[in-house]
């Protein structure tokens, strides 16, 4: 197996979940926010900062601000000025990139296939599902009550989706920003393990 | 087996070919062009008149036609002013639910996905690639030069993309629209058809 999978999700829809039965099953590691510690480790930044910015949109003033300094190239200056958010998006990013060098891994979240464009050995996939199945899960997983549930799903969608946009040419949740796209209410958190599965082993006879 | 698959598809990404395969796999019919003839037997339709109507939008004023006259409602009176575009989906949305009631099958486009919304037996896929590969597909499957290729590809899918968004309530070529997406250029035409076979296990047993 010499596979990196990627896992993009909605709110509530198990992603990861799966992703971690997933990188069981092969006994490989498994990245979510796990991955802040790394990139702490790597860039020097503290964890409590990169919590701050993990997987959270600027705002606009600061993404105009980002992107004034880029269009006149990105230098070693330009990142003096960057905001601490983009500084942590870039760390992010290197962290996944050396992640993907040492073997395969499964990563959710933080445009990792967008980090990892370049590389051919990596599936990404996008977890989703209906919005009464997603509540369910979120009550259950933690402990919310319904109306929190369906706050969060809308809530943290809305902020992976601002994220996706702005770091990525690609649209998030749209089925060709991805190699397979999976409802998990419609096929169960384990059908969805069984497929990605599945899809890993076809993708490295393709 | 007691599951209607229904496939969605880019233009060139090997849908058709996928879902014929799958069929074949399990024994079941298998509905694209053919959903015309048998269409056409039952509504009295001739089959020249459903071809000319087949996934493709009418011109935005016949739209608004429509919007007005189902504004007042549904019922025979209006259904004798209403364009022949619309009554070809009527009848094609006909045949696709008698399809579903008579056993498992497998249908291609016309948005029998949304046909079906309210039966709880239906996988709805969407197959799609990359466009170098569609390209590559098309040449090949249609004899078309690449540029020829390249303008179909375009054509084609917002053909289909105007289809579903006029008659469903759910957006084409998103993932959430569907229970299952796979990029057959990342997993191949084989990988495809052993995903959705794998899938409409797991689906059977969810």
């Amino acid at each position: 197996m010499k596979t990196v999978v990627t896992i993009g999700r909605q709110f509530g829809s198990g992603g990861h979940e799966i992703g971690s039965k997933v990188a069981e099953h092969f006994g490989i590691p498994f990245m979510d926010k796990e991955l802040v510690a790394k990139t702490a480790k790597e860039s020097g930044f503290c964890e409590e900062i990169i919590l701050n910015h993990d997987e959270r949109p600027t705002s606009s003033f600061l993404y105009n601000l980002v992107m004034d300094t880029y269009s006149y190239g990105y230098n070693a200056a330009h990142f003096v000025d960057m905001p601490i958010s983009h500084k942590v998006f870039l760390a992010q990013f290197d962290a996944i990139k050396k992640l993907a060098d040492e073997g395969p891994c499964v990563i959710v979240g933080r445009c990792a296939d967008y980090a990892l464009n370049e590389r051919d050995n990596v599936l990404n996939v996008f977890i989703y599902g209906n919005e009464e199945q997603k509540i369910k899960y979120a009550c259950q997983r933690f402990g919310y009550d319904e109306q929190k549930a369906k706050d969060m799903c809308i809530k943290k969608d809305k902020q992976r989706q601002s994220y996706y946009s702005y770091y990525t040419s690609k649209k998030w949740g749209r089925a060709d920003s991805y190699d397979l796209c999976i409802s998990s209410s419609a096929l169960g958190i384990d059908g969805a393990v069984a497929l990605i599965i599945k899809a890993v082993e076809q993708f490295e006879q393709v």
